[in-house]
């Protein structure tokens, strides 16, 4: 179909330059492939390649000619990231024994439409993508990345059959490191020593863990004890609505997010890969923590190694971060209630 | 103007926290600008950031909004880039202290319009970036992208004043790239033990050296006498072809390059700050190499280091690939003389 | 005096090869010097050059052979770092232009002799040091490591004349490393998800924090009052023990320590050269921290930027813990009252 | 045995902070072992985990005390290696699932001991370490870096029983990489943009492959066609004679060499970990290369995957580098004939 093939060279250079002792194989000891070709799903490949997490991507996506371009511009660049390998087929035998798969693709909110109605209609995306790629791959880690991410987590869960540790929402990894970004620039300290954790729904009702809040150890509510309230002086509340805000602020400025969040994937991808043990704030089963009684998916601080999620923190959350979690879970259950799967 | 400032915030938790020893400075060792925010400039930031080639990145652009989207975007994603600091604005100030200048700033073609009419409509634009860059850093690199690539960096040349070391075209690299993953897909070797030299006039007319490419040291022309020619069964000349039309071939299917470009020119952003002395083909002053007598640019392998180009690499072209740079520099040269500075 | 000449050379190959625009210069962009090639300097060296912390290194060595052996077995592997520069000489001017000069010469305790005289040698050493080092690079950033490196980062900091935030000593980064690592056996969380500070003298009479040790903001210290402390059940003061404990232990099996430290002063200069404002416990002038009225260097939390230490961060320590630190500072000041200059 | 342990400890804490999702499991997707923690065996450890070739890595060796020093002393400093695991123990089962094996083992020259008796008693070595390492990791590819390191290889591939293109050595990519630095020396361009061939026998008999050395594509001997004979004027064959006496005199210099054969291995580790597809000039069995007969292992350009071998480059050699290969060849098979198994 495409004009890049050698079908009519003969291969006689190849023959006279190589004796081979063994024939090459693929056997996917870092493989990830990425579903969905769109802003979000080519920074979190470009990501995974420029920053070494893996040297093995498989794309996918339904429309043909935007994934090939994608693929190639990619291959043309191999040679700069330690010589990579790209693949990209509108067919999922291309993610064949992948560690991990994490998936991009979705529709976007349509005017007038409900939420309930995109949910559905992600909802019916995921019942295509999440068999085969767990026909192709039964061992591998689902990463959900398309909004709204929690609960598109736990339909990926509910789709899949995989036990909970091994399907993850990228969930308020980003939201904590806007955060910590923010806090980077108010207190001139580096964003890797600004602690601070974002958990809950990733969106508009996150969770800003104030008692956490710390650089160094010391926490910040010891010497600002209103911090995160109306009451301080120094708006330490702003930093979160700006997190809030940021998707909102990004979308209108530039019609997209896509760095930051190919980079949080990335992040988790390594700590995946690489079994560090790394605590991340992602998008997991939450039932029995906090209260929560239901079967929902929200972000609390887990440890990631290599068969996905190994730990939950159990945070000491105060009555109103407490309440925030169980109203987010009440609501994400009543939409997980009408889809139809 | 923007929401993101923290003017009522007072400071209090800082003052708490830090004792202040000395101020914090910054003296641009590694400091790189971008101009043009597009998804050429992009992508070369986020290959340079992503491959901790640099620490600090300037972002210049003439539309405010999407500059601003595309700052936060990758200032939320610090935390994962080992803390880089990234600022962006419409003022070129913001690029003071510069190391390497990339210019990917420029209109495309319209439609009926012809070249020359477009590469004066890029040279104007050139006149009014150029002379800020330089005034803002009067040491840096200009480091061209912006096609027609060969033309646009003699134009950058001309306006910028500096010494001809100083200003370089991204030219062939890409294209070397490009040759040698197809290369590698030829004969299943990597693409870094791929070795192939794409030179003269980015695009349509560059040169491949057949003469040059090896694997291992050993030339495939001692193994296959007519590698490059129509006689070659092995068809090896498709990949040269392939090479040219890629551009094309991705535009139509993507709508745009990006990935490939900015990997190659982060490649040459690394060899320029960590002064490595590498061989890159590059679009440089060439003339009195092999007969060229106009002052025009085109690739050519060059040594780079941390004041540009050092040494250009003497190849033993034979009579079709001198000829064919010498068409290149007399087409480029006519070109020249029709613009209006 | 040595064989790697190649005074005979015509150097006609070069010039066949090679047409010269510009002289090949070295301005030292992210240059760093390591003063004493034994265990501890080249395991400094090798890191910063394996992590892509800085592309060229000078060594200096008083012991010339043992000087250019390790520079000619660092420059053999060149090709798998980048193209790293290696230098060496014994005479100082081979470090000119440094942006970090990391001193890792000394003497060993010989038996029978007291601390002071120790001290006093090294003192004897630093003072033939330091004033060549600052000669040459006189805007450098002085990184102490041979120890005992709290005491000798004051001496050096009172040769040099510099200001008090470009004189640092290697201090309680590794204690605090080596704590995170025994925290994340304890945990089976991550080392870098492991948060603790050791503070104060690096060594016997370091300080644990207690009250800053957490997981993801949750300070252990709520989850288990008395850790630290000898009721606690769950001995986490046994980790502090063998921290305390690590350098003995290290030495009595394999001789010295190297690696660790090696990671530690690379991780440092990292921060400074990448201006990232991290914070790390490097021992630093204390006076007027913790009601400390003398000068003397002890390890606090500190903000690490291009110019050194910008900030000390003050943490809230219990009685036990200022009067600890008030008890080292005394100590050392004792002895450096007896130093001779 | 070693202080080092919890036992007294009850968990608490553990317990109060983690809810535990799954067990945290290692199925070491790149795990690498190195037997021996001599200078050789670390510093190849040390520039797998610097350069993040592996994020796993057991170490074994006879010696318990140097070996747990030495596990200590890297464990120290995982936080700064992105969390890698390091284990040690003087039990093979450590090394279960090793995706590759570095055999580093082995016992020096004794004075007036015949270079026999010498591959005698690293022979009886290597009986006693292949077998167990085969028994625990039945997939491993071995990498043989013990000296004399053609004929140890074919020894190793002869105990292990393994597959020829799983047991290779390191062989002349070292050799290379020297060739390539002093190359670099003489031109002014960077070793890895300096191309050159070190085959043959690792060591005083190995052979430069003059008509493959080039820069750029560009054969040296085109524009030197005396390069690497003694008419040279241009002294070419210096640096040949330099590489060979490279080991002796850096051992002369500072007691061993360490550093870049730590460096060669851990590229041809992440050659194979990466399936990259590079050539490197590595120990295989050469048997029906270039006329020889015998089965022995001498280095030749080869494909590294994750298979190991998968092709040997066929490099079309004059007859005095053919008559050297098959008289190594010969001394090698007289050896190896003597040896008793």
């Amino acid at each position: 179909m495409f004009p890049y093939s050698f079908s009519h060279a003969d291969g006689s250079t190849k023959r006279a330059l190589l004796e081979t002792v063994a024939p090459q194989v693929i056997t996917s000891g870092n493989k990830i492939s990425v579903v969905g070709v769109g802003m979000v799903g080519m920074a979190c490949a470009f990501s995974i390649l420029t920053q070494n997490v893996s040297s093995e991507v498989a794309l996918v996506d339904a429309i043909e000619d935007k994934l090939i371009g994608e693929m190639l511009d990619l291959q043309h660049g191999s040679q700069f990231m330690r010589n990579a390998k790209i693949r990209a087929s509108t067919d999922y035998s291309i993610t064949v024994g992948s560690r991990v798969c994490i998936v991009t693709a979705g529709v976007r909110q349509r005017e007038g439409e409900s939420r309930l109605e995109l949910v559905q209609r992600n909802t019916d995306i995921l019942k295509m993508i999440i068999p085969q790629l767990i026909s192709y791959s039964p061992n591998t880690i689902l990463l959900i990345v398309t909004n709204p991410v929690d609960i598109l987590t736990y339909v990926a869960w509910r789709i899949s059959g995989l036990p909970k540790h091994r399907v993850i929402g990228s969930g308020t990894n980003l939201d904590s490191s806007r955060f910590r970004f923010l806090m980077s620039q108010k207190l001139g300290v580096a964003p890797t020593s600004c602690h601070a954790w974002i958990i809950g729904e990733h969106g508009d009702s996150s969770v800003a863990v104030w008692s956490g809040v710390n650089v160094a150890g010391i926490n910040l509510q010891l010497i600002n004890p209103s911090i995160g309230t109306d009451d301080d002086t120094d708006k330490w509340i702003d930093i979160h609505k700006k997190v809030i805000n940021s998707a909102y602020d990004i979308i209108r400025l530039k019609g997209y997010t896509s760095w930051a969040i190919g980079l949080s994937v990335s992040d988790l991808v390594s700590a995946i890969l690489n079994n560090t043990g790394n605590v991340h704030a992602v998008s997991v089963n939450v039932t029995g923590m906090h209260g929560i009684a239901e079967d929902v998916f929200l972000s609390l601080p887990a440890v990631l190694g290599e068969n996905g999620i190994t730990d939950i923190i159990k945070q000491q959350l105060n009555n109103d971060e407490v309440l925030s979690l169980q109203n987010s879970a009440r609501l994400l259950y009543e939409v997980q209630n009408k889809l139809k799967f």
